[in-house]
């Protein structure tokens, strides 16, 4: 975040910061992506659409915040010991009607990035960078411990890994990710990838 | 493919039939799978629409068996004497060019399918089934060489880590897959997540 936003953004309260971004996801569930206007996100939230504009410069940035703002924590902050136990925690964050319904929110997002340029950039400097930053820290932590050499190759696809097993299993399987499938695809796939023994 | 399927398709010629599909994935690619209509495809290919309807029951299995002869050979029929050797292979059976068409057009039809239960079960039956059967078959022979353990927790997965790079390069990365990109991919996730050693 530059301080310009986060100087336009501290002009509101962080409740009612929870309560627009709650907002907008709803809105997008009901409506997708291309059809959300900042209009109606204006009447849901009882916001002059000037607030909006002047807090998030626009809706790409406003929708990839209110999705980074419902991520229920990072993946480092968690610090179970192992890498085995972090990953696992993880997936345990969220319960599988969440995972659920966050699976078809990222769907009809990832849709959307295909044609909006803004988007995409918002999606990436607002999620996918600091995704990545958290995943680094928890690999620091298991690099030290012994557990991943530090020139493995699959640490330059972690995050297409579990990103990958999120996104493929309503493709392939027609079926919602869950925690259960998750963890089994951590183990399977994730931490032999990495070198981690996981038995 | 069902035996009725078979004999309905049989009354048009392979060299029309390749040419009809040919039409319907130049359409896709114009206006999406929810925008393409059969009366599109019947005034683009001069076909009467009783005619596609018969031929193919519906627009969902048009575009997914379109989508099925565009590809340009099976993984099965690739037999290179390692397990390393024919995913590279599989690989290469597409350039560069093709591999970022078809990366778009896929990404289009995924996102179609999110509210289409038909395209889902024809994407299902008609490409997700085959390309199960013929990676199994590859994985076989790999099992036999004894370059994979035919318990391995991976082989569950396959599929869904070799999609899983293809599809989350555009999305993490906002760059096209490439022959390049996936066959580290290769070498750093799916052979290791395999147990095969790739030095």
């Amino acid at each position: 975040m530059t301080e310009t936003a986060t100087a336009r953004r501290s002009r509101i309260t962080p409740e009612r910061e929870a309560e627009l971004y709650e907002a907008v996801l709803d809105l997008l569930r009901e409506v997708g992506y291309d059809a959300l206007t900042m209009d109606a996100v204006a009447a849901r939230t009882r916001s002059s659409k000037a607030t909006l504009y002047r807090q998030w410069g626009g809706k790409a940035e406003l929708v990839v915040r209110a999705i980074r703002h419902s991520k229920p924590g990072r993946i480092d902050e968690i610090d179970t010991g192992s890498l085995r136990g972090d990953l696992h925690a993880l997936v345990r964050l969220e319960d599988d009607c969440t995972i659920e319904r966050n699976s078809a929110l990222m769907r009809g997002v990832a849709m959307a990035m295909h044609n909006n340029a803004d988007l995409r950039a918002a999606f990436r400097s607002q999620l996918v960078e600091p995704e990545m930053s958290s995943f680094h820290e928890v690999i620091r932590r298991a690099v030290d411990r012994g557990e991943v050499r530090p020139d493995c190759p699959a640490l330059d696809f972690l995050l297409h890994m579990m990103v990958g097993g999120f996104a493929t299993r309503a493709l392939l399987d027609d079926q919602p990710p869950t925690q259960e499938f998750l963890t089994s695809y951590i183990d399977a796939v994730v931490l032999p990838a990495l070198g981690v023994p996981t038995s």
